[in-house]
């Protein structure tokens, strides 16, 4: 029942920031082994290996996952995790980030069940803003509602498999908000 | 009584989408001979200058401007933007999107009124979704909120200047939606 990140770029550490606060078991699968060793540093649960692969994903135990967060800033490497995620497991959540919005009905035929575009989502609340529209408050809101009162992560990790575990990494980053 | 759009980058069709159904008027400003070039090809006002430069902001009448959006992939270069519309034009509203979410202080700082983090923005609704919350209904609002009904640009360009002047791309990209 823990939730797989397939990948790291610009949206993965916002990601797992919500996922902490939600005291959500997660396992990160990333063949960037930089990131893959930076994480592991910071006791985040994490896999270095290429999340389109079979095994990787057998390993982090996907057929037991509650969700699949997909968002890299490379389209085409999400599409190939988004394929072989489905392929394992039919009924799992899916859901991405279209870093070209023109690649948004692309990731969703690759099998995810909702695809975001952060930029078309971003154009919109900018020019929203510019206009001195009560974006700011809506985009406030957003953060506000989607943010549930930080609870400790009691279960640590995934178990089994070769994942290096850890704490979800309660602590980390959190100077930055 | 128009809009600047400095620099381009991943948020800007978005950016002059939303403009165009709002019948605003704007001028884009990019040293990126590029994308300037296919602006012009699509009618779209622009300017192939560095947007960080006194002279090219002059040109396309900073002074008068309604408001100034700020959005490129780098954060660098934006704040470089921001600091010398503002020190042209002290009281138009500034709005920027921060790539790397740790910019939206420097962004604010160098004079922004408004600084978003699409990743942020995103990397919430991605986990909401994850767990089926109604953020699919949350990102469709804000879409519709922000989406005004679409009129006719009724005046083509800024006046003056070494701007290309048009009509703003009413049709352009319209195929994407
Ligand atoms: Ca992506
Ligand atoms: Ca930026």
């Amino acid at each position: 029942n823990h939730v797989l990140v397939l990948g790291y770029g610009d949206l993965t550490e916002p990601i797992l920031e919500e996922l902490t606060e939600r005291g959500t078991t997660y396992v990160v699968v990333t063949d960037d082994e930089r990131e893959a060793s930076r994480l592991s540093d910071r006791d985040i649960s994490v896999l270095a290996a290429d999340p389109s692969d079979v095994a990787p994903l057998e390993t982090v135990r996907i057929g037991d996952a509650r969700a699949i967060v997909v968002a890299t800033n490379d389209d085409a490497a999400d599409a190939l995790s988004i394929l072989t995620a489905r392929q394992l497991n039919p009924d799992v959540r899916i859901v991405a980030a279209a870093t070209q919005r023109e690649n948004v009905d692309k990731l969703r035929r690759a099998g995810a069940d909702h695809v975001i575009s952060p930029a078309t989502l971003g154009g919109h609340l900018l020019v929203d803003s510019a206009f001195g529209a009560d974006s700011e408050a809506v985009a406030d809101e957003i953060m506000e509602e989607s943010e549930p009162t930080a609870k400790e992560s009691v279960d640590g990790g995934v178990p089994g498999g070769d994942v290096t575990e850890g704490t979800n990494g309660e602590d980390a980053e959190k100077s930055e908000r």
